[in-house]
């Protein structure tokens, strides 16, 4: 199966963005020339819509997190928002990795200020076996979201994104938020069986809320495996790679690119990949020359801006974008963002200047 | 300066125990031979004296747990427990890292299920110029209950130890415990020379409390940098190491080993040598081996137990910590521990019979 025919990345309305093509390997020197522009870089921020807007927080005023994910105006209007304000070069879908978990019908909500909390929590292979098969019918709020933000967006690419099983089997048998996600590790080695099961339960259900941002006019897809830091290479490729490539098999085969990113996950970057990634985004913590030593020079990436200094005066952070721009332009190509989500307390006006750096508008 | 004519090391009590022989480098084999017992690893566990003993719950019944640090008889009980009951070679002094901060006057507590809390955060140079000098006078309780310890323990010996300035100014500047430490990684960039005082006087409170416990009879120091894994190596290498060098000079000039651990540090371990430790403790995302490699196979190791198989099944666990001895014996000397602390539900009988493996009673 492919994309269907009216589609954006068909119909050529985001097929040539700066995004896309930087996704799939077009360096800024090659787009210059192709362009006649002057050569700039393609930015998006990792939870730009967020709380550091403040038509954000006015707009999701009296809403809870999950009930504005599942209503496609409010969803659509949230994801639009970053994009007139900064003029970045990509939307994403304004929503939650565990969206998913509760159209499936997983007893979970957000609790502002702690994260994901789960009704009961998921420790045992009986546990397992009662989660919930995924109606795909229920998926409609997020199709329709996605469809009427794509209509908004013309030319702008949306991206589409999903957690990662791991990530969210931290969430699941935690039953919230953790540290070192221990019961979850426990777990993965005390009972493999259940383990793998779990995974394989989060791969169905993420995969198919992938796909379907990706059918109703997503430009490209982001598998977020937040916590995978958390893990040994070893106990990566083992317990968490192989669910990973199962989640991004359903969108494979639609032909949009697809990114990969994680925190803490220097160690990782390469089996990131090789579960099925066009580009590999990257925390503050590791070079992106450094990174694209460690993907053998082959892999776009992503990244990777330090949160913390979005705090800091002007000249200090546009010394530090500089920095990252010089870094990443040792990729094959390179989308500018941040190693992690917007800070809320982040200053907007900060975030339009860095767009407007990107873009070589001094 | 050297250590007083008393000290265990001196007197020989403990300079040929197991645990200092390693620290110092002597491997394994070499161990065998100059005793002529069957090969064993010296091994001890980070937060070893923590609530997952029964008699700790018991002792610290109704006593707030910076109350009990500065009690010096219950901080000797409490240093004491798992050495009696696992037989462990080491005892580690039964404190916190921000002791000293409270002892120098800063208005700091420890709230249970959260961490260390600040009455007010330190985030300005004027903040910085506001904190309290430590009169080393304050120390005596620390010395007081070192020595206690000391007498009781005979030949095993004990490790002193302290926060790195980095981890204790997240504290400072976050007002507690955070996650990515957004707020103190920002002021390091944003005002470089108040974050330069700020941890110039944190080496200094948290370099006396080391000193304080080397002099009354600790046979060995560690220094945690918990966090400085939010690092990138750049910026701990600007930011960070000298301030833990600083805090390593006044324990150097004495003679014991120096241990320095944090978490997430794969990308640091070479910095963190390099600031003045003879060992370093590695976490459970990096094997033992490539922990070996990247420090030039010529730094003693200490490490690295997953804590989240401390809850599997024996024979898994078992497999695990024959894999950690395996990949330990490559590096000069190896300790064995765990990747971080003891966890509050471990059962205290998988604890003993690591021990035993690791002592090769079978």
């Amino acid at each position: 199966m492919t994309l269907p025919a009216s589609h954006p990345m068909i119909d050529g309305r985001t097929a040539d963005s700066p995004l896309v093509r930087a996704f799939l390997g077009e360096s800024a020197g090659a787009r210059a020339e192709r362009t006649g522009r002057a050569p700039s870089t393609p930015v998006w921020f990792m939870r730009q819509a967020g709380r550091s807007l403040p038509e954000y927080r006015e707009r999701r005023a009296g809403i809870a997190m999950l009930d504005a994910c599942l209503d496609p105006e409010v969803a659509s209007d949230l994801t639009l928002q970053p994009v007139r304000r900064h003029g970045v070069d990509a939307a994403i879908f304004f929503s939650d990795i565990v969206v998913p978990l509760l159209l499936a019908g997983v007893d979970v909500r957000i609790v502002p200020g702690t994260g994901p909390v789960l009704g009961s929590p998921v420790r045992t292979a009986e546990d397992v076996a009662r989660l919930p098969v995924l109606d795909e019918g229920a998926l409609a709020p997020i199709s329709e979201g996605v469809a009427r933000t794509v209509a908004a967006l013309g030319g702008t690419p949306l991206i589409g994104f999903a957690g990662a099983p791991f990530t969210l089997a931290t969430y699941l048998v935690e039953g919230g938020p953790s540290k070192d996600h221990l019961r979850a590790r426990t777990m993965m080695h005390a009972d493999p069986a259940a383990w793998a099961a779990l995974l394989s339960w989060a791969a169905q259900v993420s995969g198919a809320f992938l796909r379907a941002q990706v059918l109703a006019g997503a430009s490209a897809a982001q598998l977020f495996d937040s916590w995978a830091g958390a893990l040994s290479l070893a106990d990566y490729r083992a317990h968490a790679a192989p669910f990973s490539a199962q989640t991004l098999a359903p969108v494979r085969d639609l032909g949009v690119p697809v990114v990969h990113f994680g925190t803490n996950t220097g160690e990782l970057l390469a089996a990131m990949r090789d579960v099925g990634a066009d580009v590999i985004g990257v925390d503050h913590r590791l070079g992106l020359d450094e990174a694209n030593r460690r993907l053998e020079g082959r892999t776009v990436l992503q990244g990777n801006i330090d949160p913390a200094l979005l705090g800091a005066p002007w000249p200090v952070l546009e010394a530090h974008v500089r920095e990252v721009l010089r870094r990443g332009s040792q990729a094959p190509a390179h989308v500018l963002n941040l190693g992690h989500g917007v800070p809320p307390s982040t200053d907007p006006e900060v975030l339009t200047r860095i767009v407007r750096l990107a873009h070589g508008e001094r």
